[in-house]
């Protein structure tokens, strides 16, 4: 249920992104969209071999992120001068994928490190591939906390788990877990917080050059 | 054998937009060639498990869509005046690869909003992919009827499989399909027909900003 | 063994050009760095359906690729004089990585043909997957003898092992087949050659436009 709900954040929130970066058609708003809601799940499928991947195989998700997909097609000018509750919404969907992620990997027989790794791609990996789509270099690489809340939740879940926790507090544990990675995303948000960058490079337009 | 007929379409014609689009040298222009007659199926596959992907092992595919990769890389001058033939040829393949992909996935139990959207992405996926290496926004996602058709295609596959024609009708019932979405694609190309836009959002230059 | 120095150098070189050519945060530097070193291998392993991918499971490659992406984090302004160097270790890295790539396609019942490519694409893979995700149009597909030296490596070993050498010699004809790639790469980077390229194509800017 919580999953459906990152889903239709994350479809709505990248269809959005989408209109507003590159001229897109239908068929390009909603594909974008359905990419950056299940694109991450399905990314850590093929990599835990589990195949066809669930986001794919389950009509629920194609439908609730289509729909997200559509909503932002028809109400685009409405739904972005409500950034701030985009920015939420977008937050809750990295929290849940994050958790919801990583113990998918946990179950499927991954290591810690993949574990880790896999929890933070199922949130961010969707993103990623829109932007690749819509030729941005991804913003996850670049600026804000984004990678870095995911991991910490992804980890957090790794540690629950090692220690036996999440049999007894299941629910409750995989829920302070997002809420640690949605805390750490809002603060970031609010402060501008940013990874550190290598030392002595300049900054330039964004984009690079080739 | 059709299916090789729209790998080669879909070599010749990837090549060839590869030559105009950026600069790249004989591998640059084989390796896209490949990899916009192959691309759509070797992702269908990874999303379908059936891994390797049947494009990638059977030599007759890599060795047509080299051929085809390998005349555009001879003949580019030449071919670039044929742009009439090369939009049939590649409209055919579109529509080869939409209705085989939707009913091999249904050979390998796709559920029928599956096998409708592996159909599409057969067609359209290589060239996406292609798209992506030459730093495009595919054109799939913002202009013209090129998804629609193959949508309409595989959906007609999956609609004549359900209600059982195919049994009796095969061929006949597959190529009517194709046929649906060659006509559609090409009534678009020749009347400028495009899917609906998000309102109020102003034609920018194409590709974006960043 | 020699696999880890590969990924250890691919992580390196991948983390310092991604630093170089666009605005990168630790988060992208490290990520980036990984995806050069270990990205190569899980696009094989995916496309022999050996899944979950070797590079992705076994804790030391992604360490190590880690480690590689960290130092240039760390030091990119001293190890950006070090361009030969860094020359050096890639051409290194390509080598290994397409004969163990060739290697791998081979023991796991791929045809020639198919292990040729896999090899070749082991060793470009990562660094192409790179390119994309930092907006570049990837450079084996445009300049220098890149591909051609890893294709090359590939073929020796196929051949090989179609012979029976590997059985008798095989590590020493590895080695052999890594130094011809090696050698073809230093060759063609020391006199600017290049791979043919389309006729009547005028050389334009790099990246070429939408």
């Amino acid at each position: 249920m919580l999953d459906l709900v990152g889903t239709f954040a994350f479809a709505l929130n990248g269809a959005l992104t989408a209109i507003r970066v590159v001229d897109v058609d239908l068929v390009g708003v909603l594909t974008l969209g359905i990419i950056t809601a299940v694109g991450g799940g399905i990314v850590r499928d093929v990599l835990l071999g589990a195949l066809p991947p669930a986001t794919f195989v389950d009509w629920r998700y194609l439908a609730v992120a289509g729909a997200g997909g559509l909503l932002a097609f028809l109400f685009s000018r409405e739904l972005r001068r409500l950034r701030v509750s985009m920015h939420v919404l977008d937050a809750a969907g990295l929290s849940l994928f994050a958790v919801t992620g990583a113990g998918k990997a946990l179950e499927l027989g991954a290591g810690p490190a993949q574990a880790i790794l896999l929890g933070a791609l199922t949130g961010v990996g969707g993103g990623t591939v829109r932007d690749v789509l819509i030729r941005r270099v991804p913003d996850v690489l670049r600026t804000g906390l984004y990678a870095i809340p995911a991991l910490l939740a992804a980890a957090l879940v790794v540690l629950t788990s090692g220690i036996g926790v999440d049999r007894v507090l299941g629910a409750p544990a995989a829920l302070a877990a997002a809420s640690v990675c949605f805390a750490v995303r809002m603060i970031g948000l609010r402060f501008h917080l940013n990874a550190p960058r290598p030392r002595g490079v300049p900054r330039r337009p964004p984009g690079g050059t080739a």
